[in-house]
């Protein structure tokens, strides 16, 4: 029985690994569609996203199976409860790609992000794939070493949410209405992402050392 | 054992109450700050903000235990990773009324809305008011009535979204790009609030009927 609830366990883990690199992949197009005006990538990431809400779905039935037949307590409950929740946070990274693309369809032919913050949306493009790379690794190897370098990027795109509506709300910003919004809009995107992956990493964490941060913090500051 | 789970069943019952009773309370303070330009009450808005996290943490700490001692399956197994979920949602429901309020208090002594979108903003607010109470009802009589209620108020608030950026896109705006970047966010704010109460309605369908649609549809329509 022992044997078979590992086997289901790293199952799940490998599952949830699986749906991390969609999400993964996911982000990367969607960050290229978005600089590079390609509504074609745009529209993968779009149908593909079903694909991750399918497989997160998958995932949740597996995990209340387990439940059901191993009937696990103590550690090995957490392990599984927490494999719900992270299915969640990915499913809702993956819808925050899809947004984004949505935002470069909609736009298209025009360029979704206005002079002035290109660089800053290419670089919070860059740390969203960044993080869910790590958040990959993290899940694949349970090295905790890459769940303080989520820490860490997850800052970087803090600073890079709050410097979009610094530019945004400064004299020299010559963006639409339009652009505005979708400014707005795609900072915040990116920067859910993030925090999605940060709630994720520290689920992880708190199964592997048994400390627990609450999830507080990555919903308050997601308020600017 | 029956009956204890029975009655463990019931205490959860009575917190998701009590926790969506906050989070209404909470909207409803949000929707005046925000609308009367009330400081007061937004900064008691965000304070409050931290109890409702507190009551959804240790409900689902009392779930994680129900699954350890009861070790439940089929549909009561069903029911308590619901409750799981649907605390998870109504701590985001209690966010997104946070962020409305921390717009109304960045803002002070000035208004967040600008001219030609408050009456939007105030039926919205209102409706958000609306769907939250029908989800208390929901939750407390278990009566399908109310989901079915909040579909409907769903549809309503997603019209209205769609309709800020109508107006913040025609000609006839004539607000900052201020007023553009918070009436993005507060549109969003409040139909994320409504499409969490139709994540939870959908969940206390399912366990009540059997029949699942997955939560896709709510996640997909969020990207306007």
């Amino acid at each position: 029985m022992r044997d078979v609830f590992q086997q289901e366990l790293h199952e799940v883990q490998e599952r949830l690994v699986e749906i991390a690199e969609l999400v993964a992949a996911s982000m990367k197009n969607a960050t290229t569609a978005f600089g590079d005006v390609n509504v074609e990538l745009a529209e993968q990431v779009i149908e593909e996203d079903a694909r991750i809400d399918e497989l997160a779905l998958s995932l949740d039935e597996l995990a209340i199976q387990i439940l059901a037949r191993q009937q696990p307590v103590a550690r090995d409950l957490r392990i599984v409860v927490s494999a719900l929740r992270m299915s969640a946070s990915l499913e809702r990274m993956g819808d925050m790609a899809e947004h984004i693309a949505q935002l470069a369809r909609y736009r298209f032919p025009e360029r979704v992000v206005a002079k002035g913050l290109r660089g800053t949306f290419r670089k919070m493009g860059e740390l969203d794939v960044e993080i869910v790379g790590k958040l990959v690794e993290l899940l694949r190897t349970q090295n905790l070493t890459f769940a303080e370098e989520i820490r860490d990027i997850d800052d970087k795109i803090d600073e890079l949410h709050v410097s979009v509506f610094d530019k945004v709300l400064s004299e020299k910003w010559s963006g639409s209405i339009g652009d505005t919004v979708d400014a707005t809009l795609a900072s915040r995107y990116h920067e859910r992402f993030a925090d999605h992956a940060v709630s994720i990493a520290r689920k992880v964490k708190y199964l592997s050392t048994g400390e627990w941060a609450p999830d507080i913090s990555a919903t308050k500051k997601s308020a600017e």
